[in-house]
Parts: structure tokens; C-alpha cells; sequence
């Protein structure tokens, strides 16, 4: 049996999630109350709501061709929060926006504001720069998640349309386009529309513009041959000539280097693990591994960042990870989420887990402030002091994105096969599965990320015998576990990082996961050479920071020993209420001479060294901070 | 008395000085009959020597507004060639281009292709970005060279020409423009030009340029007020709307922070020290004497590069020395030697001797090959091995700016004063010296860079009295001295790092300098993050790196233990004949997983290590290459 055919799990929809947390329900609660309705005001204040109106003319403001996606991943993320928790104003203003977006449909279901209102005559004549398959990407996707949330076809219909069209447009029949998108989104957009519609022409679709990318003549190529350059001279980039600016450099199967744009490549490898999935296709799943593989091993900081270059937001060479300059966009982090959601899916393996888990606590949600108003397009992992969050940007795409995974959150924690119920996160709160013929509760109680013990307590009306999969994150070194009060070994039951007990389940039986978690001092490996001497501090899933105002400004001159103990507390007033890292690191002398250079080495004293979750970094005063400390 | 009434020094005329060593007189033999040829042939070529023929129009292939100064560096630089080493093709082939110059010159005495040919009408319209005084200067320095070496007026009328109609546009004066150039290189200019010809009103423009840089209201603001943007567009640039980027932020006089655009600081700063000298303005050369600081204790390299930032090739915040990423242009390096050579003469410290010779040793010399045909602009202190010199670039500032410092080496070797002989840098050779009335020569033997022995011997008509003054330069530990076979104490005649032995000369007195050369492990002040826990490795006045063809190619993978001894071994065949540099390095074990990050450290085995001397990388196969080596 191949791996795909071994696993078949689904993700327990978010509507069958609750979260009751301290840790991400208040963020959560933020996200509803703050962030949607600031994300709101911004479409609205800056334009990208009016723009539906079609009315631009020559000389107005500029209108950004990729705003339409901006203003559907609003209403993507604002679905989810009413699938969770319903909220009458916030739904009316949906509404109001989807009216917006159904009266700029034009008559033969063609569906962008800038190519109607800007460009008219234009569609579909500069695919690989101008996001205009991207847009319909995030339309679909929005129509997609206001459906599941809501049970209103307003907007699916439209995204129905809108797909009906596009289809007719593109695809390997005699007369159609042959061209694929610059950047890759509607590809995992066409896939969920798929399954809420059941029409496979939506998954054809799909599956045609990922076989299609990188084939000869190249498409991109020959596009820029007929209408370019000139045509679209406003958009045009430098990178973009280059087929791996966009993953376009080889057939998706062939590929096994992340190259290019970070973020197009996850959207990318999203939707081949999707269609990998669908048609049990080992093959392109090895593809998937393959990459996942070049970018987990090589090309992924340690905070799951992922995209170390600015110049073109995307992937250098590897072991490449600069700390200052490192880009690691907070969309690129996600995307990261979601294609590791979907390999977990394929193959039940806790290295999928892990690394969700390492972006999820980490480069996303470093990505907002903690009062939800504020965003980091760039996630640093050093920093002068320079660097600080902002209320919005002119391409605003990461500000939506966070918003839509935090009100998406229920769906990464479980997920379940016809005989297995598994816990991939852990989160205070409980999940409904459906298995042997009935609903079964599993309700979890930690305290986690600050501590790893685990509570799951199970609701069954009748006994019934299935499979409850843990995840053993690989931050722990020795975990425990007891079933009604009983230890048992873990010896045996391992799976892939996965505690596997399979029994007769009756109500109330209880089972509690220990996963110690003990300050790590992490190295990166030595071919990273930003990092060489380094260390890097983590517990549990968190990787921490030093920043200027717990220390000293002069982070530079801080190292922290070998042999020194760190120390863990939680403080209830700092940042919210964190565990924090103290403990002896050393800070240089006084320096007796100004020379720059000098011929001994600098000696050090004793210093109290405070660390805290990298996540929670710019919420207090400006200041630097840095990740990996240099080890004395 | 102030330091400037002290001092008075003048360095010796190249024309009196010889150099027959076996580092520098090899280099300048290739300058002379490799790079000066080379680089005429790549003038002609690119279309910058016919340019001067001013039939430039429309259509053309784009002249650009620097390439005058390319010319003009190159007759430079030949024309220091031929004062020392005469050769009458080359002076024919001057002659051929100064005649082309004539014919360019206007009827007003305005000499410039690009305004002339390409912007006819727009003179003095772009004074912060076209480059117009900046091109000017140069060719006021060319001619200046080409006078004092052949004594031929040719292009020193030109000049003097352009110089006096210059002077009639600019100046305090009612009705004349009270601007400055936005690239600095006329003031230095002018102060030659003054020397040879004795016209105050050379001096006198040179000081106006200065004092009035910085003024309010200032004066590139009205200009873009009055002529930008959109007059000027193809030459706007985003840095030079900042007053800092050409260092008019502030009245000269006010300045104490090097900021901006480093070339275009270094040829200021020589300017202010011209002034302060001539003047005897103790208050200029305190404002140049702060510069200095901040540069030298903040700013600069090991390598004697400045100017971190490739964004705007100039200084970016104190003690911020990326390696990778080290813009440290050749010209400013160059810059950074005529700085220093300016103000060792007002100040005889050695501290400004010892970082003229960092620069040249390093810095300089790393931006030509070996064999004298492809050059660095940029001088990295680390590379992955995608970093390599070319034979010429589109801004070709410094392959002339190499060619001239090598020919006019001479003069940086020895200052007098009425009453003191002074060596500076140890190059085998001789330099005649005027003191009491008669000719003094003094025969300079030593290995230098190699070994640090030197042997002096004076050729006097007569017994004469002065004082000898030899630096002892800083990266020695230990220095002796002999008179005539008998040591002599340095205790109480050193004098800033110089020894000063004054007495009664004979000829053929000898004196034996022994300026111990031990390997150095160079530490960074701690407040460079990108060097905590690295050493550089300097042995004598050079600066060593680490490649990948002598090492792994993985450098990143390599660390120097604190307590290991290094050897120093002269390698004929080396790179032209080099001392390397050897010993135990140590080198990662591989690495038992393939996970980027892991708990444990990573253990290391002995690595025999070479290193070599800095200037004389990338002379063979394309490799990585580091200066600062991780210390474990």
C-alpha cells in the first residue's frame, strides 16, 4: 500500500473545533474584535473596497492590480470567525461587500477590478505578472469559506461563475489558453471548490495548470514575446524573467530545489499535495517530499521562516540564512502552514507537525502585534532597532493572511481517518470526530505552550475501539503518557512520531500526554554560516530572543556561556503573560582602548540575561533584538 | 605653537624618489605596461576617448556624464608613469588624447563631453548629480600630473583655461553661482593646481567650494527647485535627495560623523586638510582630526575598506561592518589613502601612516589582479565564491584610480621639513631629500612586506645635522634600532610612533631597523556583531583570509582554536611569492543528521589551515574566501 493510501486523513472542520485556551483564544478573540474590523477599515479607507465600483478613471489614485485579493481574504478570514462565532454586524458587512463584488461581475462571469476598471481590453494578456489568476484565487477561496461558514451560496455563486469562465478560457482543449499563473494560488483555491461543489471540471482545472507549468515552448515566454515588454511595463520585474522567480523553470514533478518567491512556491506545493492526495498519486507526493525535504533541511530558520532574501522575497542558495537581512515574509510562513497541513494529511509523519508547529508558534505570529493592529511583512531575526511593525502596507497581503489562519486555527489541531482519531496540536479545548458510526468528543486541557502536560478526556455514548494518534513533538526528549491513570510505554506504540493506542474506548476514559519541556540550546548546522559559534534558545515549541530592553542595547556584546544553567519562569505581567528564560550570560568588559581592532581578546563579566518568545518581539519599546547569541 | 606649525612637512616628489623592491616595483612595472595600456585600449573601446570628439547625437549609443574623468584618470596615471619610467610611446599616445581634449575645449574655456555633446544648453543645471565639477577636477589633476612629469604645458593650459572660467561662474561674488559640486574632486584639485601655478584664485575657488558646502539655504535644494526633478531624471537618484549622501548636511567645519557616499567624503576630507595646511587652520584640521576618528575607530574595515552599504557605496551606522555584504569600493580605499597621506603631513603621527598602509596593503591592492587586468570595485571580506574582478565596469572610476596611486606611489614613502628626513612606508629604493643646503639620499633594503628588517644608508656630501625620523608601525610589538652596528634605545625618541634620531650625519652611515613580524589574531571592538567570536589573522601590515582552494570549500564549516600555534612560511611559488600562513584549524565533524537544527553541539577534528595574504585573492580557480574566521 503506498503511504497516500495508508493515511486518507481529513482535518476536523474548524466548526467541529472549539479552542478555550489562554494562548491563542484571546488571540482569536483579538483577531475578531481588532484586527477584522481594523482590516476592514483599511480596504475601506484606502480604496480597495470603492474600487469594486468600477468607477476609476484616469487620473484617480492608483489601483493596485492585486487589491481584489486583499479584500477576499478579508472576507475569507471574517467567514471563518463567523463559522466560530457568530457575529450579526460583521456578517451584514460581508454581505454588504459580497453585493460590492457581485455587481463588478461582469456578464460573462469575469471578475477583476483592476483588469475591468484600469485595463479593460487586458484580460489575461500578462498571467505572469499582473496576479490576475491570483485574485481569482482568493475570490474563490473566500467563496469557498463563506459558504462552509455560513451556508449562503452569494458569494459561491459568484466564484462558481467566475471558475465556470476561466475554465472556458484555459485548458488544454483546441482554442484555449495555454497559460498558467504567475502567481500560484487559484490552483489550491480550485481544489476546495472542487469539494464543496463536487465538479471535477474545478479540479481539471487545478490539476491543468500545475501539469502545465514549465513545459516548452514556455509559456511566460511566448506570453512576453506577443504582449511584452511595454505592454505592461508597470509591472514588469526584473525577477520575473526568471522562470524560477515563479516555479516555472521546470515541470513541477522535476522540481527539487525551493527556488524563487516564497510565498508563490508554497501556494505551489500546496496544491500539489492536494492533487497528489486526490489522485493518490505517489509520485508528485515524492515530488512534495523532495522539496519539503531542500527547504526543511536547508532553507528554513529556525523561527520556520522561510525566503531569506528581500530582492525577490524567495529562496537564495542553501544554508543561506542571514539573521539581519533574513526576509522570512509572514505570508511565506503560512504558506508554510498550510503545505505542511497537507502533507501531515498524506503522510501521519510528526516532522509535518513539527515544522507547522515551529512557524505556527513562531515566524507567523511574530507576523502581528499583540493587540492584533499591527504587522510585520518581514520577520528578521535580527535587528538594530529599526525595525517595527506597521498598521498596513501598499501590498497588504500578509496583514488578511495572518487573519485568516488565526480564524482558520480549529482545522490544524485534529484530524481523523475511518479508524483513527489524532491529535496533531495541542490546544485547550475539544474537537467532535465522526467514527464507527458515531460522534465521538475528545476534550484536551493544557497549559501549553508555557508547559507540555496534556489532559484529553474522551466522550463516547457507547464503547467503541479506534485508534487515538498523539503527536510526540521532537522538542521533548522524554515524553510520558498515562491511560486512565496507567502509565504506558511508548516503546511500542510509536508511529512515525505518533503515539498510537488502539483500545476500546469507553466515556470519560482520560489520558495524560507529559511532554517535558526543558530549555534547549539549539546549533544550527555548520554549514549555516551566518549562525557559526551561535546558539539559539528554545523551549517547547517557542524559540526565544533577546531584545534591548530586557538586556543592554549593545546586544552585540552579550555571549552566553556553554556550561551555564538557564532558567524557565512565567511572568504573569510581562508581554501578556510568558514564560521567560533568565540566566548568566556574559557581557564584554569595558573596553580599554578605542581601537577598533586590537590584537587581544576582549574579556567579559557576568550579566543577567533575559530571554523571551521571539513571537512577542516590538511590543514594547524600540529596541534591538536578536535570535542566535553567540555561545562563549 | 599648533600641530600644524610643528609639522610642515612635504612629502618627496615621486620624481626623487626610486622604488626597486621586489612587492611594489613588480606591481608597477605590470601598472605600466599591462593596466595603463589596458585600460586605454577599454577607453577606446567603450567609446569614451572618441566621445571628446563631441559628434554625439540622438540615437547614439549613450555617452556617459563620468566618462571624462576616466580619461582624464588615465593620463594621470600615465603621466606618473612617465615622470619615473619614461617611454615614448605611451607619451605619445597622452599627447594624441590631450589634443583631443583641446579640441573639445569651448571657446569660453568649458570642457566637458557630456554637457557639450549630449546637454548642450544645461551647463551648471545639475550641479548635486550631473558630475560636471567632478569631471572637471579630474582633469585639472591630469594636467597638474602631466605638467610635473614631462614639464609640457599642453594640458595644463587647458586646464587653467577651464579653471578660470570656472572661477568666473562660481564664487561669493555678486552674479556668480554660490554652489559646489555634489561629487567632491575639484577642491583637491584646485589646491594642486594652485601649487604649480601659484594663482590664488585657484586656492581661493577650492576654498569657496568647502565653506560653502552645507550652507542654508542650501543650495542643492534651490537647484531642484529651480531645474528637478523631471530636467535631470535619468541621473536622479533616491540617495541624493539626502543632504548626507554628499555630505552638505552640515557647514564642513561642523561635521564629526563620516556619512554618505564614501568617495565623495574622502576627496572632501582632502580638501579640508589641504586648507587647514595652507591655512594653517588649526580649527579645520581639529574638524578633520574628528572625521578622522569616527571613520578609523567606527567605520573601517580590517582591510582598510570603507563604506559598508552597496545601496549608496558609503557609511551606514557606527561599528556596522557586514563581510559579505562590504561594499568598501577600491576608490574609496584609494580615497583613504590620499586622506591619510594629507594628514600625516600636517600631523607626523603614525596613526594615520599606519592606516594609509592598512588601505594599501589591503583594501587597495585587493582591487586589481595579479596580473595587473581585472579589478574589484567592490572589496568584500568574505564571499561564497560568486565574487570576481572584471576587466572594466560601465562606472569605471576605479581601474584608473588604481593605475595612478601605483604610479604615484613614491610619493607616499618619505616626507622632509626643513630639518627632518622621514620614512613613512618601507619600500626598497631611495629617495633624495633637501636639508642644510644639500642633497641627502637615503637607500632604503628590506623584505618588506615579508619580513620586517630594514637597512638604511645615507649618501651626504658633507657631515650634515638632522633628524631622522622611521615609523614604527603600530602592528609591531617590539621594535630595535641600530646606529651604525650599535643599538639604540627607543625610549626616549619616540614621537608618535616615529623614532627621531637626531645627530650629525656621515656619509654611509647605516642604520638597521628590526620591526619584528609575529602573526597576529586580530579581535573586532565588541560592538561589530558581524565579528563577535571571529579573529582576522595579521601578520606585518597584511591582512590575511582563508580560501577555499588552499582549505574545503565549506569555510563555514572551519573555527581557529584560541590556543593553537599558526607558522609563517615564505611560499615562492605562491601567488606570485607569498608568506602563508598554516597551522591547526579545526573543522566540523560530518554531521550525523540531516536536521538544520539540533540540541547538541557539533564536535570538530583538527584541519590544517592556510591562509593568505588578503590583496591576492581570487587570483586562481573561483572559490569561497573569508577574512574573519569563527574562533573556538
Amino acid at each position: 500500500m503506498s503511504i497516500i493510501e495508508q493515511n486518507k486523513l481529513e482535518p476536523v472542520s474548524l466548526k467541529d473545533v472549539t479552542i478555550n485556551d489562554h494562548f491563542w483564544a484571546p488571540r482569536r478573540k483579538i483577531n475578531r474584535e481588532q484586527t477584522i474590523p481594523f482590516q476592514y477599515k483599511q480596504c475601506k479607507e484606502t480604496g480597495r473596497i470603492d474600487a469594486l465600483k468600477l468607477n476609476w478613471k484616469q487620473g484617480d489614485p492608483e489601483i493596485h492590480p492585486f487589491w481584489d485579493s486583499d479584500v477576499a481574504k478579508w472576507i475569507e478570514a471574517a467567514s471563518y470567525s463567523l463559522a466560530t462565532d457568530p457575529d450579526a454586524e460583521l456578517s451584514k458587512l460581508v454581505d454588504e461587500v459580497i453585493e460590492l463584488i457581485s455587481a463588478a461581475q461582469q456578464e460573462d462571469g469575469y471578475l477583476n477590478t483592476y483588469f475591468t476598471a484600469v485595463k479593460p481590453g487586458k484580460r489575461w494578456t500578462d498571467l505572469r505578472d499582473a496576479h490576475e489568476l491570483y485574485c481569482a484565487g482568493h475570490f474563490i477561496e473566500a467563496g469557498v469559506a463563506h459558504f462552509q461558514a455560513t451556508g449562503k451560496c452569494s458569494l459561491l455563486d459568484i466564484v462558481c461563475r467566475y471558475a465556470d469562465y476561466i475554465d472556458s478560457v484555459f485548458g488544454p482543449e483546441e482554442g484555449k489558453i495555454k497559460g498558467y499563473p504567475g502567481h500560484q494560488e487559484i490552483e489550491l483555491a480550485l481544489i476546495k471548490l472542487y469539494h464543496v461543489t463536487g465538479e471535477a471540471r474545478y479540479f481539471r482545472l487545478s490539476q491543468f495548470f500545475i501539469e502545465e507549468r514549465g513545459n516548452e515552448p514556455h509559456y511566460f515566454t511566448e506570453e512576453k514575446k506577443k504582449y511584452g515588454p511595454g505592454y505592461f511595463e508597470e509591472l514588469f520585474s526584473t525577477f520575473a524573467n526568471l522562470k524560477e522567480y515563479n516555479q516555472s523553470h521546470k515541470p513541477v514533478r522535476e522540481q527539487d530545489k525551493v527556488v524563487g518567491h516564497s510565498v508563490r512556491a508554497m501556494y505551489m506545493y500546496c496544491a500539489m499535495a492536494d492533487l497528489a492526495k486526490e489522485n493518490g498519486d505517489e509520485k508528485l507526493r515524492e515530488a512534495c517530499d523532495r522539496l519539503w525535504n531542500n527547504l526543511h533541511y536547508k532553507n528554513m530558520y529556525v523561527t520556520g521562516g522561510i525566503g531569506s532574501t528581500a530582492e525577490y522575497e524567495g529562496f537564495t542558495c542553501d544554508y543561506d540564512l542571514p539573521n539581519e537581512s533574513a526576509y522570512a515574509e509572514t505570508c511565506a510562513a503560512i504558506g508554510l502552514v498550510f503545505w505542511n497541513h497537507r502533507m501531515l494529511q498524506l503522510d501521519c509523519d510528526r516532522k509535518y507537525a513539527d515544522a507547522l508547529e515551529r512557524a505556527l508558534f513562531n515566524g507567523v505570529i511574530s507576523g502581528i502585534s499583540l493587540d492584533g493592529k499591527k504587522y510585520f511583512y518581514e520577520n528578521p531575526l535580527e535587528s538594530l532597532g529599526e525595525v517595527h511593525r506597521k498598521e498596513w502596507f501598499g501590498v497588504s497581503c500578509c496583514p488578511p493572511n495572518i487573519s485568516r489562519l488565526l480564524g482558520s486555527l480549529g482545522q490544524y489541531i485534529y484530524s481523523q481517518s475511518d479508524s483513527e482519531a489524532i491529535i496533531h496540536l495541542y490546544v485547550s479545548g475539544s474537537a467532535k470526530f465522526k467514527l464507527a458510526n458515531q460522534e465521538i468528543k475528545l476534550n484536551q486541557t493544557t497549559n501549553y505552550p508555557w508547559d507540555g502536560n496534556v489532559s484529553i478526556q474522551l466522550e463516547v455514548e457507547n464503547p467503541v475501539s479506534f485508534a487515538l494518534k498523539l503527536r510526540i513533538p521532537s522538542w521533548t526528549k522524554s515524553a510520558g503518557l498515562k491511560v486512565n491513570g496507567e502509565m504506558v510505554s511508548l516503546e511500542n506504540i510509536l508511529d512515525k512520531g505518533y503515539v498510537r493506542i488502539e483500545r476500546e474506548w469507553k466515556n470519560h476514559d482520560q489520558i495524560e500526554l507529559i511532554l517535558p519541556m526543558t530549555i534547549e540550546k539549539v546549533y544550527a548546522h555548520p554549514s549555516v554560516r551566518q549562525n557559526r559559534n551561535h546558539v539559539a534558545l528554545q523551549r517547547g515549541p517557542l524559540v526565544y530572543c533577546i531584545e534591548g530592553i530586557d538586556n543592554t542595547h549593545y546586544l552585540s556584546q552579550l555571549s552566553l556561556p556553554r556550561d551555564k544553567e538557564l532558567t524557565a519562569i512565567f511572568d504573569q505581567k510581562l508581554l501578556g503573560g510568558i514564560v521567560k528564560i533568565v540566566g548568566n550570560g556574559e557581557i564584554t568588559e569595558v573596553y580599554d582602548s578605542e581601537d577598533l581592532y586590537q590584537t587581544k581578546p576582549f574579556t567579559t563579566k557576568s550579566f543577567e540575561m533575559t530571554a523571551v518568545p521571539y513571537y512577542a518581539w516590538d511590543n514594547r519599546e524600540a529596541g534591538p533584538m536578536k535570535v542566535w547569541i553567540p555561545e562563549s
